[in-house]
């Protein structure tokens, strides 16, 4: 029962880098720092952006796309915030991919200086597409255990920062914060490692600096 | 920079499915009840098979194959339990496919009567590739947060139970079981729904039960 078709196969991943690197360099050109987060699903993305949305809307331009396979809920949440957000649905698709990002972007305020996007939660397909960020996030969620980095490594080793998450439930769980970070590290030694619990609002000032440093130097170098 | 190369492409799925015919028809020859396990990394499948080994290997001949993209820390777990496991690892693949199940089968004593397969953690694709399974359980787990079904519906689709898994932390979380339940089962009415907690060992007998009534049933149709 093995169809065998000839087909042409475009180099998918070959233009998913090209248009990425367009679009990094468009968003450099307007002083937009472009952070794409990545993570398990429900290992707390959205809800991390609510409380980086509440904490940057009255000081900073922000937008926010919203990738998922299906239901426009995420972008909901953070439209509540009164931020802007496009929700992206994949209709089935594990991934984000560049030219989803290509389309949406022509409808975002040029003016903005932060654009955050919210991957599909996949721990694993998402880190082989480059969406034309210039700084991509791993959320780990405490509950999620803390010998995920060296079973999942990619989304590891192509991250500039580790966000733990749900550190408040810290109490409740085996998780060994020191073991999860080291693990990281061992992977990936340039990773920033954060930890936030968005239920407590903690740990979001050492991320916002953070986003800010990195945004001072994107417009110091454009 | 768009590369254009012919190539011969086989129907990967249909040839997937095909080897998952394959491999169900031969193990329920045999009176072995295959169980295919999906979730999200970290939503506690092998806390989940660790409990299942404990009650079950007194009683029933089982076994375990265990999908990690890297390390062999699961089937580690499960061997630690006096149960026999194999590890693949996939080395970056997202999913297990039913020919990775097919060589490791040679290996596993044909006289068990449960095979339980853990795939990686990814809530989206492995619920496109069949493993010669009977019985599909997507486990859901409390931190995920209950929106999740109508957000990655093709697992819950696929599946003939919903876990809920670490019921144990419901307390320090804005879980309700009961939209969790009700969203699964408007996607897939068919779902049964288990309602478990690996740390305080809950929700096993009646999942158990479940298993051995689905064995019972293939032994009678074989």
């Amino acid at each position: 029962m093995t169809k065998k078709d000839v087909i042409v196969r475009e180099d998918l991943l070959g233009t998913n880098k090209q248009i990425a690197g367009e679009i990094r360099e468009a968003l450099r050109g307007r002083g937009i720092l472009a952070v794409n987060f990545l993570s398990s699903p429900g290992a707390g993305k959205t809800s991390l952006l609510e409380r980086i949305a509440e904490r940057l809307r009255d000081e900073a331009r922000i937008a926010v796309i919203e990738g998922d396979i299906e239901t426009e809920r995420d972008a909901e949440r953070i439209r509540a915030k009164g931020v802007p957000a496009w929700q992206i649905t994949t209709g089935g698709a594990c991934h984000l991919e560049a030219k989803m990002i290509a389309k949406v972007l022509p409808e975002v305020d040029p003016s903005i200086e932060f654009l955050f996007i919210e991957n599909v939660g996949n721990l694993v397909c998402p880190a082989g597409y480059e969406l034309g960020e210039h700084l991509r996030c791993v959320l780990l969620s405490t509950p999620e255990g803390d010998d995920k980095p060296k079973k999942y490594p990619k989304a590891f080793t192509t991250s500039d920062a580790l966000i733990l998450t749900k550190s408040d439930l810290l109490p409740y769980l085996p998780f060994d914060t020191t073991r999860a970070a080291r693990e990281a590290l061992e992977l990936n030694p340039r990773l920033r490692v954060f930890i936030t619990s968005a239920v407590r609002n903690e740990g979001l000032e050492a991320l916002i600096a953070f986003f800010r440093e990195r945004r001072d130097g994107l417009v110091r170098h454009a």
